[in-house]
């Protein structure tokens, strides 16, 4: 793997490959993706199952476009139990973490009469989307419907493609009943997303919609917003270390990897401040290339968007780290909390040699659904706050409104406002 | 006003009437604003001046663009010191209810060396558009401002259109002054937006965008997002008020009157349980229309989107509230706070005779940039939240790792990323 010295040039370089990832040009798509949400929108299930039937070539109706509990009970006989075990566990791991989370109506008052306040209601019903295919990832379905549930949504529709048979993968079905997903059906793509956003006679509207996919997804997300509510479209995954000369560098080298498996455009960068610790790591990567199983996508996403970085100060290496913004942050130095309180954007921070990146894919409990392609300058991990919603409280007595009315009035006349004034006025106008 | 017995036909008229007012058709603009963003974005400071020249008429130089100290003190010198002396007092409440929307940075520690956490790190630095033109709206820089500002933002960035004189409205400034932004820049339109999405010579980069703004403000703020994030984009504005028969039809009359005189894509809505009142406030309506400056502006709001529904249940009435989503509601029953515990769709709730709305616009502290068009299903007031963003922390101690690894190995393998199984493995490999 390429090692350079941290300066302003390998930084500009670095940051200008990782803007490359940005899925910017797929203007090709949303004309398809465009006409897609609007035949669903007016024929709903009519168009819905003719969708289905041309891009995933399963024939469905009304009857069987919803999973059966019957169906479910089967996943359960193919799925090993071994797996349900450790859902299970990483189940409690992650509705421990996410209930730390919740949030409660709060109300302050005044002896004058004042009552303000902000009422926290769950959302009513959300969407969340799970691809189907080859690549099936139950941690997903865990990640995006937990939070969901502790925030207290009143119904969970999960929606995922079928195969050719109308079947949906089973891992996928028992992650779905675990988690606490209330409905599942068998419909994937733009046309599932634009059955959630504007509802169909076999599927209701929902209120948001969650969940990664392909291209056509993302876009068919990105084009209802604003109808309903979407969490943030993701992007390639990425992993940034921090690392000094007490790092191990073939836990370094093991933890760069898992996330350069990912896909080709994931990225995977060290910053450390031992030129020995770089050397090392390189060596190391080599070596584990020739066991894993996606030695391939692991070479082209490091050859395009893999870095090891060799930064004179630890000081250097922190700013670095707060300019890329990263998904995954680890920190593998001798005082990782010192370290930590200098970082201002990461997605998830991961601290010392034993929380090694998929410890918190897995299993940890914070959520793995985080902002990537330097965007968590501004956006944060999915959580209980994304399904949710708030309203503010205003309650006054007759003392309180008297005392300030006339400044009120005032500031209405001020902004040419003059019936926001009159509805504040007619309260103290001479009885009639 | 009209009055109509709320039942299917018209719940589902009123509904449809709504939507009409949503910003969907606007396709004729978005060639435009790209246009400007991508000149902006390439040319920077002269693309920026030249469509501030072509559009407000105003000739900016990198040495003029940013409103000076002496401009500001002639601004104090221009605004009434009353209004200066109401913005305080509203800038005290807005703070004090804000204040109690700050959170804090949590960690959970386990004794086997578990550490897991939320921190909360406040956005880098912020744009907030400030419309220019005729329409001034000084709360509205408070409602903005504010909310960042107790988030703990580094660096608040105002941009605001100039006249063509190059000088901009002193009472915004004023409050911008007041409310704490750090730096004000004359420019307007789909370029500032431009500017605070990839910064140019004169204007650093923001890492969000808030404030509301025309067609092209708020197309060019969609085409951003992802880049930067964005509040929502703001509505036509909306009014629901429940009233019982204890309702005053004169407090509820100049309560409509006061949002639908906001422009004439408004919405002021009434349903009550008592007929009598429904007559007595369209009487009063007639009334205060005879005298209010902006009578023409609301007529065709009230001819439009006004509703005056009568339903035989207090229940009926919630139902249809929590439908529409109103971005304001006001409860004139006689429990109004029984009322409130229905209510699951609204920005804010206003409660009893004296929580009259502009209350709210102007003073009370909550914010006054809420959910609209049936979006208070989803979206919430801005609020400091929109101004922090969470990263995840996680520690593990060997001994905690080692009691689970087997189990994470296990999931990853089954998902079939064997890199992840690999880095967590590598841990509790034989030492070589």
């Amino acid at each position: 793997m390429r090692i350079q010295k941290l300066n302003d040039v390998s930084r500009r370089n670095l940051l200008e490959d990782l803007l490359k990832r940005s899925p910017n040009q797929y203007r090709e798509y949303e004309g398809k993706v465009e006409e897609i949400l609007e035949r669903v929108r007016i024929e709903k299930d009519k168009a819905l199952f003719a969708y289905t039937e041309q891009f995933d070539h399963a024939h469905l109706t009304a009857k069987t476009v919803k999973v059966t509990d019957e169906e479910i009970e089967e996943a359960y006989e193919k799925v090993d139990p071994n797996l349900v075990d450790v859902i299970r566990k990483a189940i409690a791991n992650i509705r421990s973490y996410h209930e730390k989370q919740k949030r409660n109506s709060w109300f302050d008052s005044n002896p004058d009469g004042t009552i303000l306040g902000q009422k926290i209601t769950p959302l009513h019903r959300v969407g969340v989307y799970v691809p189907g295919g080859k690549a099936v990832y139950p941690s997903s379905v865990l990640m995006n419907v937990i939070p969901a549930s502790i925030a207290g949504v009143d119904e969970i529709v999960m929606v995922t493609p079928p195969d050719r048979e109308g079947k949906v993968n089973p891992n996928t079905l028992v992650a779905a009943r675990e988690a606490g997903v209330d409905v599942i059906y068998k419909v994937g793509g733009a046309q599932a997303i634009a059955a959630l956003a504007y509802g169909t006679e076999s599927i209701p509207k929902t209120d948001k919609i969650v969940g990664p996919g392909n291209i056509y997804v993302a876009l068919a997300k990105k084009a209802v917003y604003g109808h309903v509510s979407i969490d943030s479209v993701a992007g390639p995954s990425e992993i940034l270390v921090i690392a000094d000369e007490s790092a191990n560098p073939r836990y370094v080298a093991a933890d760069l990897l898992s996330q350069a498996e990912h896909d080709e455009l994931a990225s995977a960068i060290l910053v450390t401040t031992s030129m020995e610790l770089a050397e090392k790591v390189s060596v190391e990567i080599e070596q584990f290339l020739k066991t894993l199983s996606r030695a391939d996508i692991i070479r082209k996403s490091l050859d395009q968007y893999g870095y090891i970085l060799v930064s004179d100060t630890m000081d250097e290496a922190v700013d670095t780290a707060n300019e890329i913004a990263s998904e995954h942050l680890e920190i593998l130095t001798k005082n990782p909390f010192d370290i930590m309180t200098k970082i201002r954007n990461a997605g998830a921070i991961f601290l010392g040699e034993y929380a090694s990146e998929p410890l918190g894919d897995y299993f940890a409990g914070p959520n793995h659904i985080l902002p990537t392609n330097g965007t968590a300058k501004f956006f944060s991990p999915l959580s209980v706050d994304d399904f949710i919603k708030k309203s503010s409280i205003i309650s006054y007595s007759r003392e309180a409104l008297e005392k300030v009315h006339k400044d009120i009035e005032y500031f209405a006349e001020a902004e040419q406002l003059t019936a926001h004034a009159n509805s504040i006025r007619v309260r103290f106008e001479e009885k009639r």
